[in-house]
């Protein structure tokens, strides 16, 4: 006998489309049943693009992203015996923050289970910056998981196929259907996988700029509100900060060379806006797991840090003392005259430095991790005529042309020091 | 080697999204991409309710149907030596129209090719209803509906499938998608078959009430309108009726009983809405053929329109004289009190009908040609106790409790005569 399904598709892709709120069992349903192939890709398309358009209530949301977690496994760290914190960024150009972040806030006694992604387009992916360090491992079981955040607090690794699949499967649909876009759409993405990996509390970067998934410092905001919102609904502890991309983040940008510059971090130096970032997230992190008063700087500068970061990376036996591979061929860039920064923007300096071989254009390619963009000057610094500004990376000087094409007008030099702006511009709370 | 698309399918619907009108060639390109199956049925999905939600330009509609007519074939009936013109109803409950229409209009010498339809959900198809004529046949080759074009000047028979073929695939897919109402949608839908068939001109019958398609007035006038531009910018004289599905057309709802409706009229009688809207649409016809002044009344008087319709029958093989399939079943409902009717609701009684077995739930089922409602009285008519008011017909007396289900509440006595309304509410010109 074929079960009868309780709901027709039809009917919540109308009730959508005509400014409804779906009701959470009809909901709950849509998405079971588009995990079972019973709703059509052409279905689930045409409700994803009424949410676009429609919005979604609070209600909705969280129903939405239960309905992903449910559809999927749900790990716990329950048995560990520490608070679990974990963070996310919503991604951006040279933002290596995790790197130095989760052994540094580990080594609070804390527990990171930082599950991460590869890069596609411009923005670079946390699991492809670590491989350029050799024999590093992103794919850990759950109990290798499990054990090396007891052991060693923190983790860096591949999320497995398990949690969301239903989240899986509409992202891939979004990309295709013009509704990558949608606020509700992306929070209950980016909410289920956290909520179904079993973090106690979150910390979220939400960036805003040209090298942002959201330029817009607006719908940052609401994506920021709405992820907070889903967070607490959901018995996670969350918090917001809503951070600068305008500019990229560090000097490097890259893969072996923003683990270069993580590693300058965690032993107490490295650039000014990574240093920033990295303790802002920490406190962060280490308030919602209890620590609110923790000296982040002082576990920078006491190697507490570093000591973490070896062993992260020992656990997934990649060596940390071991050297970093260094490109083929570089093409610096000079200053045709003198006076200062005034622009550096982060799209075409991500873009440049996808073309130079650092992401990848298809979900298959490989990466070539000592390829890049090292900066030599950021905004508000002053420069002269000849002065080096930045330095493309690559194994093949052929690739220099369309990266430097991408940098056509992505920076500039002008006589009067540009207005500063805060790197993070606002914290959002529940 | 593989040929380079020209567009990138999401960028069409984000164009349309972001409330943009889409170029005209990257309009054609979806389409002619969708026919092609480059695009997929998820793309072309949220592509419809990207249009439903934001509309399109009258420009971006004439290039939408002007893409499909080119999926597909285009006929021409330019060698015939008579003017061409065509009638579409967007479909309603005992809407039997084109049956007396077609062969009133042809006896002024004028070619009528009605490519029609099957009915699917609550309001009949045409062809379903010829097929209550023991012999008729609704397929016919392209020369044998030229060559009946000719000899005797109406037509009603089945449309081939090489017009507009994408048509046929977006029609399928907006009715798993809840895009079906998008007035573009509907628009290039129907229009692009009417020009692809090559009518010198158009008579469109654009219905609004519960048992219409349209159920709001202003929406069913913006359809009429955009069709009415649509011919005249594709070189098709088109006009537009606007008139009232409130009530279900004439007294017979279902098949055979409304060739016998139809074939009363033909003789000069019938119920008076059938007459009204039948010289109503035919006038219109002949106007655009270029007889403003025929008398298509006398017509209907003289036999002239009923030998044109045993000639039309004749020539697809129906037998004009044979009897007509009567119900095995029926079930008569009468007047509780006495008093006047006030309401008679299309909806409801084309559900019943359906119910019955007039028409089908899936493309494949078959009709029951004897199945449906024969009406007594309507709005308007004083009735006392234990009046008949309808006749239910069936070949199964178990199909009698569904559809009484359906009429609760469908038809109301009192005692004040509800005020009239017009049948043709308004006509639409370019």
């Amino acid at each position: 006998m074929t079960a009868v399904e309780p709901f027709d598709a039809v009917d919540v892709i109308r009730t959508k489309r005509d400014g409804g709120a779906v009701a959470e069992d009809a909901l709950r349903w849509m998405i079971d049943a588009y995990t079972r192939e019973y709703v059509a890709d052409s279905q689930m398309a045409a409700f994803a693009m009424a949410v676009l358009l429609n919005g979604m209530s609070r209600d909705e949301i969280r129903v939405m992203t239960d309905a992903m977690i449910a559809s999927g496994e749900r790990m716990s760290f329950a048995g560990l015996g520490k608070p679990t914190v974990d963070k996310h960024s919503t991604g951006g150009v040279g933002d290596k923050i995790t790197l130095p972040l989760a052994p540094l806030v580990a080594s609070f006694g804390v527990a990171v289970p930082q599950l991460s992604g590869r890069g596609l387009g411009h923005t670079g992916g946390t699991l492809d910056k670590l491989e350029a360090i050799p024999g590093w491992r992103a794919a850990l079981s759950n109990d290798e998981m499990i054990a090396q955040m007891r052991d060693v607090g923190a983790v860096i690794c591949a999320a497995g196929s398990g949690l969301a699949p239903a989240d899986k499967r509409l992202y891939a649909l979004r990309d295709v259907t013009g509704t990558v876009e949608a606020i509700p759409l992306i929070a209950s993405s980016i909410m289920s996988k956290k909520i179904a990996e079993g973090t106690d509390s979150l910390v979220l970067d939400v960036k805003f700029g040209s090298g942002a998934f959201m330029r817009d410092v607006d719908k940052a905001r609401e994506l920021a509100r709405t992820m907070v919102a889903l967070g607490t609904d959901s018995g996670v502890a969350t918090t917001a900060l809503l951070t600068d991309m305008i500019t990229p983040l560090g000097l490097a940008i890259g893969n072996a060379n923003e683990v270069r510059e993580s590693v300058e971090v965690l032993a107490g130096g490295g650039p000014a806006d990574v240093v920033e970032l990295t303790v802002a997230l920490a406190r962060e992190m280490l308030a919602l797991a209890g620590q609110p008063d923790a000296d982040v700087e002082e576990a920078l500068r006491d190697g507490r840090a570093m000591d973490s970061w070896r062993r992260m990376i020992a656990a997934q036996d990649g060596d940390p003392h071991a050297a970093l591979p260094t490109p083929r061929e570089t093409h610096t860039v000079t200053a045709d005259a003198a006076g200062v920064v005034t622009r550096l923007e982060a799209l075409p300096f991500g873009v440049a430095a996808w073309r130079l071989g650092a992401g990848r254009a298809r979900a298959q390619d490989p990466v070539i991790h000592a390829a890049g963009i090292d900066l030599h000057v950021k905004p508000g610094d002053i420069v002269s005529a000849g002065q080096p500004l930045f330095t493309l990376l690559a194994d093949d000087e052929n690739r220099f042309a369309r990266a430097a094409e991408a940098l056509e007008g992505a920076w500039e030099i002008g006589a009067e020091a540009p207005a500063s702006t805060p790197l993070v511009l606002e914290r959002i709370t529940a």
